[in-house]
């Protein structure tokens, strides 16, 4: 017998959420049953795509049900195993839920290298937001070298990866970011070839001509993250044959900006004249590559070639406030919440 | 030296096109020069795509000049020849223009074989329309046996062959088309599953509705030539991995049914939930296809196989409001200028 803290769904947001959508409820694990694994919660991931399934609606997954522990992916240690593959000590990443212990089906979890990378990474680079820029960009966009890419959130967790690929790959990478900072850190430590801060531009049509002046050779392949006055930039600068992998659109969600949307005739004519093609991916159509782009990416990631920016939240009972601000665009790197000690060796 | 009678541009639309845009022209045509051939207009191909090329705007194709004659493919008779691959008498396609008489380089037209079939299906079935059809079929949706595919303006000149080639291909087929006449067709002449009367429904809610009870088991492929509610009926009931082609979107040429369209951040959305692909194409661009095309199906033509209707308008005079009613829907198969009398054998 266990005591778990968790944070719940209290309530469903009206338009954004508020603290008040939270609430922090301590409760009593059993013991886990055969094929499972008791764990114990070190790091947990805070993801956009949680907002969507605290609203009651048909999305790519099930909503959170009301009084429900929100879920998340976590990163943490066996303190009790009854599945073959786990030992206790072991450190595994897994569905734990915005909680700092969980019980999990040992067939959900996996088993995670502690001398690869840091252990976080598997929530970052190394996990699903690192899967999901490797899949964008070679299973939906087709990188090829010499093309020209622009990514929406372009300093968030997937645009981090996004572009450095690309680059590694031999493309020019545009970058949209919010703020000064951003931008500095996306050309300067990133190597993007240009960053253009969205904050300095008002609308689509301000955002199309930044966009331009950027890239005078124009868009061949855009990552999708954003929605809003972004997508408006880009649309006007597709080039014919190009791409859009929909991975995700940030500044659309609580029903936000829905002003700053090109008419959808105009985006559609834009398709037709230019031969686009637009997909929408989820990274989890693509989890059976996780064993191949982590062979690719590890090395990279440890040798430091592959630049990667945590966001670093202390405490289970600060990740409400943690994932507000990550929706406003506050946090910088990937958006993580410590919830206990390191594993023991 | 030949007398040529020809439709000019007169002036730009202002919206919703009329006759007043247009001009009859008598003038004098000067003897082909080398590698040219001199062609007498027998047929007219009228098509929406011309109405995007009265603007002055950046499109797929550049804009016909004020005082220019309009642009269009027709099928002639050659009348004298200074190219080796004609010889007086050949029946040829090729941009004629609306015009009863034109020059043309020898290399830009494409010889007939009147057995084959009678000559102005080369500006149907047989010629842009059809392959139009085939091309979005096989190259852009991918069509597979078993798919349900749903298809816009299902009894226009490329609905139509799409829909049978569909149907010969084991697909269900959703036709949406404009009065209780044509709903008809589509099912009882050209073996459709189903055809949804758009005129029966007042906005993209309820087109949604008549398409999920046409199609209870949803979309996986979208055939889109009219935007307008017709699209917006089709997004909610799009299969998980459907595809969309676009081809057209006739009800919003002119800026007219703009209220009709979703907002876009509600396609964006339904595009990354259940993983569609988008893609826009250009019959253009796979003009290489042509050859097998035609040998595929001349004999499905030939024989009755394919169905297919002509709407016939005689006198070149009469293009213009020929043309201006098909931009309404007021025709009813693909659209034909009768200009001249059929070639001597």
């Amino acid at each position: 017998m266990t005591e778990r803290r968790a944070i719940l769904l209290a309530s469903r947001p009206q338009g954004e959420p508020t603290a008040d959508n939270f609430r922090l409820e301590t409760a009593t694990l059993p013991d886990p049953g055969k094929g499972e694994i008791l764990v114990r919660t070190i790091w947990l991931s805070l993801d956009p795509y949680m907002r969507g399934r605290m609203d009651d609606a048909k999305s790519y997954a099930d909503p959170v049900e009301l009084g429900d522990v929100m879920g998340g992916q976590g990163v943490g240690q066996v303190l009790a195993s009854r599945h073959d593959g786990f030992a206790e000590g072991d450190i595994v990443v897994g569905m734990t839920g915005w909680a700092d212990h969980a019980i999990l089906r040992g067939d959900e979890a996996r088993k995670l290298d502690p001398s690869r990378a840091p252990v976080q990474t598997a929530l970052s680079v190394l996990g699903m937001t690192g899967l999901t820029a490797w899949a964008g960009l070679t299973e939906i966009l087709h990188a090829k070298k010499g093309q020209t890419l622009a990514i929406g959130a372009a300093t968030g967790a997937v645009g981090t990866v996004a572009a450095q690929l690309a680059k590694a790959r031999g493309l020019t990478v545009i970058g949209i970011a919010g703020g000064e900072e951003k931008c500095r850190y996306a050309t300067d430590e990133l190597g993007m070839d240009a960053c253009i801060d969205h904050h300095a531009h008002d609308d689509g049509k301000a955002m199309a001509k930044a966009i331009g002046d950027a890239a005078p050779q124009g868009i061949d392949l855009y990552f999708e993250n954003v929605g809003g006055k972004t997508l408006a930039g880009i649309v006007p600068n597709m080039n014919r044959d190009g791409r859009i992998a929909i991975c995700g659109m940030v500044a659309w969600y609580s029903g936000k900006n829905l002003d700053h949307a090109m008419p959808l005739p105009a985006v559609w004519r834009a398709i037709l004249v230019n031969r686009l093609t637009v997909q929408g991916f989820l990274v989890s159509d693509h989890m059976h590559r996780m064993d191949d782009f982590v062979a690719e990416l590890a090395p990279m990631v440890k040798d430091g070639r592959l630049k990667h920016r945590e966001d670093v939240t202390e405490g289970l009972e600060n990740a409400p406030q943690a994932f507000l601000a990550m929706l406003g665009g506050g946090n910088f790197g990937k958006t993580l919440v410590r919830v206990g000690p390191d594993g023991d060796a």
